[in-house]
């Protein structure tokens, strides 16, 4: 199907979203290069990271929708651009950690990467003024992200469910998935996964050598952000033969 | 009946816990005129704190008996001195708020006493060492704070009980009750309120003028911290004769 490129709609951090022309229940969305952290406090850019992200989340959309969790995921167009759902984003990251590292390993004074006997799932309000605060399920309905505790209860299962198959994914590339970021809204009034599922917002380290892949060496000046990048999505083509 | 104070068990930042000789279910509990904030990092005194903390947690203790929320609480031996029950005490402050106030109310930079819609519960893992971090349901389960999450919910369920009679005794009072943290734990199988309630824990704002009358005074540098805790304790003194 052809697909024609309309008005911008929105430009975030990690992505630009436009009309489809003709279809109002569809985004086309174009992956850019820039990096950020710490709320946007620290910029950065490579060639290729658009790509590379969106070629991964094509892939792990791929994964998902046939292992039965719904995503946004129409299809992927080029390298860095995807046409998906129009989805009524619900204003919570939803992070599931394997394993404790950032901010949730320093407030409990952990070592990073500390193993946990579950998955854990947390709440952070989206909301850069406030620097995206982490929030209890009270407080997620206090501040009205949902307005009934049972999305929060769906939330999380379907953020398990997701870790579930993100750890299949991601151990037959030999790449442990230490915590990763979702976004969810509703689509024709179904949950469904929004976003992307990217080394931008997930921690990935390398199953042998324990080697961090993802964005944490932006944050933490590691340096080879590309290199790492790419070696995530090299390893993940080979598994996409078995799709 | 009479008591006779054994050993120290442990001194606290507020209070001192006893043996009860002869008694290994009870503890001697004497009130300190130490004042502490921010983590014990601001340190304060007055003469007469630890007896008006522990006439008002006296007062509040046998409000609460007699609506059916029950404590640690067993007799007050003088104006300083109790005999509680000895509480295996679960490592969480349990936070209501009916205005946001304090900590929360800066994390979603809302003005202090902000109302809320309804009265939240938010639970601090208690451990100086970490600062008594803001923790989810799912982080105090985590931690092992508690064992089962049944509890949480009656945990939530018991503070919600406690804010409702507090808000009678001090709205009699002609006090706001902005805010206070509660402790927990278990005697005998049964959870039972611990700790105090008193302005030590408690944020209390004259109903008619919203001037605090409760530690914040120690903690902002406001002034006449004691003469506010008077305040406090003889309005409340009043009530006394109804019960």
């Amino acid at each position: 199907m052809s697909w024609q490129k309309g008005q911008k709609l929105y430009e975030g951090k990690a992505k630009i979203l436009y009309q489809v022309v003709g279809d109002e229940n569809l985004v086309w969305v174009d992956y850019k290069n820039d990096l950020t952290a710490f709320n946007a406090q620290k910029k950065g850019s490579f060639a290729g990271k658009g790509e590379l992200n969106c070629q991964i989340s094509t892939l792990i959309f791929k994964h998902l929708r046939a292992q039965g969790v719904e995503s946004h995921w129409v299809e992927t167009l080029s390298p860095s651009s995807m046409i998906c759902k129009k989805v009524d984003i619900i204003p919570l990251e939803v992070v599931v950690r394997n394993r404790l590292a950032g901010s949730t390993a320093k407030k409990f004074f952990f070592t990073e990467g500390s193993p946990l006997k579950k998955p854990l799932v947390e709440f952070y309000y989206k909301k850069d003024e406030w620097n995206d605060p982490f929030v209890s399920d009270d407080q997620a309905l206090m501040l009205g992200a949902v307005s009934d505790p049972k999305v929060l209860e769906d939330l999380k299962r379907l953020a398990l469910k997701t870790n579930e198959v993100l750890l299949q994914v991601f151990t037959q590339a030999d790449i442990n998935l230490i915590d990763f970021k979702t976004e969810w809204g509703w689509v024709s009034g179904e949950l469904q996964l929004a976003d992307e599922i990217s080394p931008d917002c997930a921690r990935l380290w390398d199953k042998k050598t324990d080697e961090k892949l993802d964005k944490d060496r932006f944050r933490l000046d590691l340096g080879s952000v590309r290199e790492n990048y790419e070696r995530i999505w090299q390893r993940l083509k080979e598994l996409e033969k078995n799709l």
